[in-house]
């Protein structure tokens, strides 16, 4: 079977546990907009990370589910909070939780959706289930932390690029990582296996940060879902801009203080960033740091015994490398 | 000893504990207030339940520390958060989060807050960890729901005492029947055992609440630490409104349906809707309903052996039933 057509299938597995995960009805006010969010459907790589990792140690895939769709609810409830705190109005092309309903009803689904995924999992059977479930808390503990250097740097005018790699690792990373690692755990990864799964997930998810950082300014607008050149005229402070103002001089570099400092630009001033990007060899050092996270990270899957699960974390790494969307 | 005392003993415990538990420092947005809230006192009633649950069958105390902690860490989580929802510029004296802050991060230090619960919870060592962890997540699903229950009301016109009832159990009863069990399965009890301390805890709690909401209309201001007749100026449809309104006829029907319909009254009706209060008997009916929690709180307890853990827990009931603040 292609891989792909594999992907869609771990994919719809844990689309359809989210379906029928949610009993509760009332109060309608919080469990309307909860199936509105896992409904809302998105990429599923944590959890397909969670199946993947777990039956690359031998585990059998749906033990691992009530863990993998754990990891996914605990992801949409920091996406319903952080839509609120970086006032989105909309996410997947729908409209967020506190736009169709509001700010109060945000809140509070937010945090049912965290408890929802620590009930999702906690139905895990395994012999190191408190080993799983501190590693996920403290997945949310650097989640959150990770927020708040983001909406610190916002305003911060002394952010560098290792500020930028600090941040990405607890705000994006940390989950990939504990998606691989409680794969692990729950298929009965030794300490060997469960080294190389979590070194496996850190390349992974840089990788996949800083290729968002990327598709924003090459991406094509269609695929990516999202405004292309949207990071610049918010002004986020991305690996490109950060790297591109180490690499600037003269123009280039006023242009890209006004935009650091300033928190954006005009939706017309896109091209001429991404010319500048282009001219400092941001963009070629961008792509080759994932190139590099990327190569590492397959080397960590050589210390796993060779298994379909394997050959398919393989062709992961790669379609995250290729996307463009 | 007497147990004034002995409860500062317990409290002092958990303070300690909550003083030293959270060790980073950065990102500053989000520790400098977790701090503070951490720091903020409190009664830690549902700490200490969960400490002498534990001891009163036959457990030690310092074994439910952990767990005693994270419920109270947890019951923070709720205060941030609602604070926010409901617009709450002042907490225990001091400005709450998103005041003293701004919105975002009070959002994110909940999120936080509910994070470090679950780490102090998890450090707890008990062959029924996995059962212990259910129970608090089930309980912040439930302290969810109680909140949504109670933003749901606000608008409503259809609240009857049964809603308001069920509400309580939700918001504020589930969290203090979570500690009594948990301090119970730390402790070892058994089947007979829990029973008791869950059903402890359901009376407990709602004994508590009732009080609250006699408290807002009989209390002493300076102990209290609210405004006397708040509930009435913002219209909160507590037990006593919608028992008086089910009783009250004529003039009086309508005064508290005014209250009941616009959500709130003016400060100077506070007197006359005490007045209708206890013409109609709703004072009475309420004290009535909270001594017969206490009696049933108390028989309970005669489940359990005779332990210094029980007696305390009988003053622990008596004390709740005679407080002033």
């Amino acid at each position: 079977m292609k891989f792909e057509t594999k992907y869609v299938r771990y994919k719809k597995l844990v689309d359809d546990y989210l379906q029928e995960f949610i009993v509760e009805k009332k109060p309608a006010s919080i469990y309307q907009p909860i199936r509105y969010v896992l409904a809302g459907g998105g990429k599923r790589i944590r959890p397909v990370l969670v199946l993947l990792s777990c039956e690359a140690v031998g585990g059998r895939g749906k033990d691992a589910l009530h863990a993998a769709a754990g990891i996914e609810v605990l992801h949409n409830f920091t996406l319903v909070h952080d839509d609120i705190m970086d006032n989105a109005a909309s996410r997947r092309g729908r409209a967020t939780v506190h736009t169709k309903w509001d700010q109060n009803v945000a809140i509070l689904v937010g945090d049912e959706l965290l408890a929802f995924a620590y009930r999702a999992l906690l139905k895990t059977r395994s012999p190191r289930i408190q080993e799983i479930a501190k590693i996920f808390t403290e997945g949310v503990v650097e989640v959150c932390e990770g927020q708040g250097y983001d909406k610190e740097f916002e305003t911060s005018l002394a952010v560098k690029v290792k500020d930028y790699l600090l941040m990405i690792r607890k705000k994006t990373g940390k989950m990939v990582t504990v998606a691989t690692e409680i794969g692990g755990l729950i298929g009965g990864a030794n300490a060997k296996e469960l080294r190389a799964l979590s070194k496996y997930g850190q390349h992974v998810g840089r990788a996949f940060q800083l290729q968002d950082d990327l598709l924003d300014i090459i991406g094509d607008e269609k695929k990516f879902g999202k405004t292309v050149g949207g990071d610049i005229v918010e002004g986020k402070k991305t690996f490109l801009l950060l790297e591109a103002l180490r690499r600037a001089t003269g123009r280039d570099r006023q242009l890209l203080l006004s935009i650091f400092r300033n928190k954006g630009a005009a939706k017309e001033s896109v091209g001429e960033v991404r010319d500048i990007y282009h001219r400092t060899g941001a963009i070629q050092a961008t792509m080759r740091r994932v190139k590099q996270d990327i190569t590492r990270a397959n080397n960590e899957l050589h210390h796993l015994r060779p298994t379909p699960a394997r050959a398919m974390l393989f062709w992961f790494t790669e379609m995250l490398l290729h996307r463009s969307y």
